[in-house]
């Protein structure tokens, strides 16, 4: 993870140097310590990473001290539904009255009630609210995010979901990836899931590829959604469009969405509560990522927790994400969910922090760029008001973040 | 809840108007609701609170537009153990890659970690770790902490954490009330539990109450701490020297401690997960808060819940807290803790926010002067950027926080 510097004149050349912390690099998915180190930053990229003690001569035009804490990677929220009308919180207070889930559905809430609002709304409105969210997971310390499309339904509207995403981008220090998610739910006009299918693939994938707007595209694969026959039509298509895919799988019954998924070489196979062995041998022999969502799991009181022994047995990489949305997470911290994997799903604390950015950044397929702090990789990183990196699973809440930055820039 | 302002030519005299919100009161415990709400303060008391299209003529020399939000009364976290030495994330790490509960005990680890690290630290080391906790939660929206001692567990040590706990309210602008929780566990030095609580009774007890160190006095009761007779014992020395008791019961079997915490008019009982109906109309009788604990009922990975439908049939007031400690509940976020309340107990969010405000001050014996917003009581309010109250407790995690007022004065 160090770049060696043989005996040479010309100094080191650095936009910023940071130092005066010790360093989670989370390399291979490890907590990898390296104890009072100093990073040296150009063009937004690590330079160089070691002990402090071992820097050689250099010019910084900048330099920090950090006077003490962990720094770990940028975390990186890798599913995320940010982009969304409305909000349900009189939803989550009516079931709480005791008013039933069927009660809500007649009444036109549910997911049905966030595609409506997210329909009416406009672009502006749609990027404020999502702007205010976002704020909260970067004062946790997130410094990439995934947003997902999926509550417009229509080519109209799902462009809008996507542009919204890259307009949080523009305004904000943060990576955005964007994700297709127009196989989320049953639009109201139309009846039939194969003719919607077939509308997707005619019509609103070949759009969103053209105006490259999204970076892979996801499907919920469930009885009340859409089958693994209608998902893999609509990955054929992604696939030939040239978009990796990712899915909502087996988080409440086995369908087999998982194993199909894996056939496409899926990048991740997302909630899997339900997956059985040979699911999770295909995810390993695919490269494609278990993410892990604590935050679905707890507000719906879920028992069945995704199969942790199987998933470390055949190495399939495990990421944690906040699946940040209206209805089932309305999660605004990924370190929350890091504690969540550790309590309710028995993860470790390196486990988790390696969930949150090395394997994040593999369910993203950046992995080669981001989510490990290693000399060419991006400088995403946070420093933490912490003694050990455990501490970030440890506490419920709390603000431990001292400093994010992104890009090489200072952003809190 | 508003005063009446007959005819007068005398202008209402305010040291600060604040408006352009609405605001949830929790009078009675209900969110009683006033739209588009100004609210008069004077001497850090509210003096004028009604719709603003109500407010008479009036002379303030500030004035404050929310410009949006709700406000409710500044949360009140009624039962902390803020003040410690050390932390324990490397347990929480050791346990969950596999060393038992028994191998970190033998290790000196679990409460005895924490009362070693708790004497070993300076009271500078201990305010500033406790001031960096107490910081997350006033960041959260916390205007009134309670901190226990019990990490001491001699005179000396005992002395030592609740003057900690005085200094936090000297240096942050926030209420602090102090209980001593000197039966919280054995301390390394005595073998025999009736000769530390007669060392309790006998000396520490005395000189904290002669100090005026303490508001209130707790107990832990349980098999795995001290018994209902030994701890009757401790509340009639505490009731002798004119101090209200509290206590830590039924958490993990039922006891009888809460019947007879009860029959010493206890300001609240805490956990109480195995509390029977007798327990309860006991508690009803006498007074006695409910105070629930979701953070350690959820990081202990409990099942048996606090018996919710009684305590609403007996209307027993039930309050929320973070039970924020090193150990069990390593909480920071009190509105997390309103989360946890609905989902994991079914709690509305009506009654969690009640549970953090005036049912929270009634369990501090405070609930005349704070909890609910009403004329006469004290200016501690808090706006949130949000569209309900019920989104204080949808969000898992997130900064809600738009200001903070306490004692009338604007403190982010
Ligand atoms: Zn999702
Ligand atoms: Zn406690």
């Amino acid at each position: 993870m160090t770049q060696a510097t043989g005996p040479t004149d010309r100094p080191l050349i650095l936009d910023s140097l940071w130092y005066g912390a010790h360093v989670a690099t989370m390399q291979d998915g490890h907590f990898s310590v390296i104890e009072k180190a100093a990073i040296g930053v150009r063009n937004g990229r690590i330079v160089w990473l070691d002990e402090m003690s071992k820097l050689p001569a250099y010019e910084a035009q900048q330099e920090h001290d950090f006077a003490g804490g962990w720094v770990t990677p940028g975390l990186i929220d890798c599913h995320t539904h940010l982009v969304f009308g409305g909000n349900r919180a009189g939803e989550f207070e009516q079931r709480l009255n005791g008013v039933s889930y069927q009660e809500i559905a007649k009444q036109g809430g549910g997911i049905a009630a966030s595609v409506k609002a997210t329909r009416d709304a406009s672009e502006a409105t749609l990027l404020a609210s999502a702007k205010r969210r976002l704020s909260s997971l970067m004062q946790d310390g997130v410094t990439t995010v995934e947003i997902k499309s999926g509550y417009g339904l229509s080519l109209q509207s799902e462009l809008k979901m996507l542009r919204v995403a890259a307009q949080l981008e523009d305004q904000l220090p943060i990576h955005v990836k964007r994700t297709c998610l127009a196989a989320h739910a049953m639009p109201p006009e139309f009846d039939d899931k194969d003719a919607y299918v077939d509308y997707l693939c005619e019509e609103v994938l070949p759009t969103v590829a053209s105006l490259g707007l999204a970076d892979a595209v996801d499907a919920f694969c469930e009885g009340i959604a859409f089958s693994t026959e209608q998902v893999s039509r609509y990955f054929e298509k992604a696939k030939a469009l040239g978009l990796p895919v990712k899915i909502h799988a087996e988080q409440l019954t086995s369908q087999g969405g998982t194993r199909m998924a894996a056939s496409f070489q899926a990048l991740s196979a997302d909630h899997i509560e339900f997956i059985e062995e040979a699911d999770v041998q295909a995810m390993a022999e695919a490269g494609t990522v278990a993410v892990l969502l604590p935050g679905a799991f707890f507000t719906l009181k879920e028992t069945q927790k995704p199969p942790i022994d199987w998933l470390r047995l055949y190495q399939v990489p495990m990421a944690i994400a906040t699946d940040a949305n209206p209805g089932t997470s309305p999660a605004l911290s990924l370190r929350l969910m890091m504690n969540m994997a550790c309590t309710l799903f028995a993860l470790t604390p390196e486990e988790a922090l390696a969930g949150a950015t090395i394997h994040a950044a593999q369910a993203l397929g950046m992995a080669e760029t981001h989510g490990s702090l290693v000399v060419g990789k991006a400088a995403d990183f946070v420093c933490w008001d912490v003694e050990s990196p455990g501490e970030l699973c440890y506490w419920l809440g709390g603000q431990l973040l001292k400093q994010r930055i992104q890009q090489g820039k200072l952003t809190s």
